[in-house]
């Protein structure tokens, strides 16, 4: 028995997931200032924007990412909070009236429309510097030097060369057929960069991390980045309101490309599975320590909401 | 000669400031992506919001505090860039329709007019994030247990429990009358946490400063950001829009509470001069190493803009 297996008892792949949902939340409830203290509306707003929802896909990246790599659990927790914080953020921002205008996130009201608009403003920014926070506390249990990689890795992802620029571009780009390729480079921006960030955080919790390893890591997390963006365009055709858990349509309505309105649904579709085969065969060369891996891009590729 | 008059000849404040304020814009001017790089519009936006204004007291508290706890100048300069880049971030957001809705700022448009509220939210963003990844850069010339301390810091004053909270804490006593307490709680977190965090991340950039030299930066620190604030608020009563290069008596029309308000003109002046003074003797202990310290709390307290 390796010490891989002595880390982590041989979960099936559903039975960890569910696993590492439960401990992200718990990690971010104890995170996440309580709702009593003031200024309660604005931890309210945070918190509400926060718990209780999403399939935490970026927290999950993280832990597996750390594992391939040898991390310990314990050491990911902080990552995967502050990675999932910029998530969230970046939808509260994103749902505004100035933005996509969107009533519902994950089930429920979205956060300008239960809170205002300035509580929900404010709440996104102190979501983005509670992430940073959190990855640079006492708490999280790593040297320093990774510590500033991650750090430097989350907010490079955060920033106008990563998601802000990618919605940049996406709002500027409304209306304009976009090329194939203007699309990928959208979206490797928009929604990959933070997916990429977050694995690659996973990636430097472990110290001593060989090259080869990082650059699988890096290589599944681009090709796994992009699939997702890939089957959210296909749900978004294709599934209703109720089981997206957010508006369905919207990018059609909006006169946004999407892979669906560029490629069609069924050449779509193709390339989300030939996405899903590009990352696992990225993870070729390892066994069992893939494992994790390998069972989130079938997660993230497969999935139906 | 001892070290401190070797690596700093002894200027004038005026000249000190002068030089420090050219450094910070240079500094920034090469960290910010240039306006030319995609996605244009945001860059222009973000660099609109940054360059070319301010007082750059952040960057000069950041500055001084370093100088004072014999750090180079070239070890804060990526501190004081990201502590400023803050400041922009929220005075960006600030602006917006649905926070204090204001066209005017440091004499020019401000960024929501002038790019639209969807690019200003998202500049905003970029901001801060851009703020956390100079500040974790490679560029930034000091160890990773620096870095860490720093980053932490800064992340701090900038969420919930820093200015964020302070604005939330603004926005919901719009109306209200505060207590001379809560009224400085309020600051403290609105204006006086970032003035805080550059001190104190100017003088972590040094290595093995000693704890009665940190004190002193804390207590000159906190004296120093209420004055701000207090001398802000007798501007705002007393300047026209001008003079300002903001628009002047927002305050009073928006039925806000301020130190004016609530202790009239000039029990205000007397607690600024006070403030001012207090601000001196956490200096008592120290010679010419804190006469940049000492300079610019005259210049804050003694400013007319």
């Amino acid at each position: 028995m390796n010490s891989q297996e002595m880390r982590h008892p041989p979960l099936q792949f559903a039975q960890w997931t569910h696993a590492m949902q439960s401990r992200i939340e718990q990690v971010l409830n104890e995170a996440m200032p309580a709702s009593t203290e003031t200024p309660e509306t604005l931890h309210q707003a945070m918190r509400y924007a926060v718990l209780g929802g999403g399939k935490r896909v970026r927290a999950l990246l993280a832990y597996a990412a750390g594992e391939f790599c040898g991390a310990n659990v314990v050491e990911v927790d902080l990552s995967a909070a502050a990675v999932e914080l910029i998530h969230a953020f970046s939808l509260v921002h994103d749902d505004m009236p100035c933005m996509d205008d969107d009533d519902l996130r994950r089930g429920k009201t979205s956060t300008h429309k239960q809170f205002g608009d300035a509580t929900a403003l404010l709440a996104g920014d102190a979501l983005q510097s509670l992430a940073f926070e959190l990855a640079s506390s006492e708490q999280c249990a790593i040297g320093a030097p990774q510590k500033v990689k991650i750090l430097h890795c989350l907010a490079f992802a955060t920033g106008s060369r990563g998601m802000a620029g990618g919605q940049s571009i996406d709002l500027e780009s409304t209306g304009i057929l976009l090329s194939q390729g203007q699309l990928a480079q959208m979206h490797a921006l928009k929604t990959g960069a933070l997916m990429h960030a977050a694995a690659m955080m996973g990636a430097y919790t472990a110290q001593d991390t060989d090259t080869k390893k990082l650059e699988a890591v890096e290589s599944f997390a681009k090709a796994i980045g992009l699939a997702f963006q890939v089957v959210d365009d296909i749900l978004d055709a294709e599934a209703d309101t109720a089981t997206l858990g957010k508006t369905a349509g919207k990018d059609a309505e909006q006169d946004k490309s999407t892979y669906v309105t560029l490629l069609g649904l069924a050449t779509a579709k193709s390339l989300a599975q030939s996405l899903y085969q590009q990352a696992l065969a990225s993870l070729d060369d390892y066994k069992q320590e893939a494992d994790m891996l390998r069972g989130l891009a079938n997660f993230i590729t497969q999935r139906q909401f």
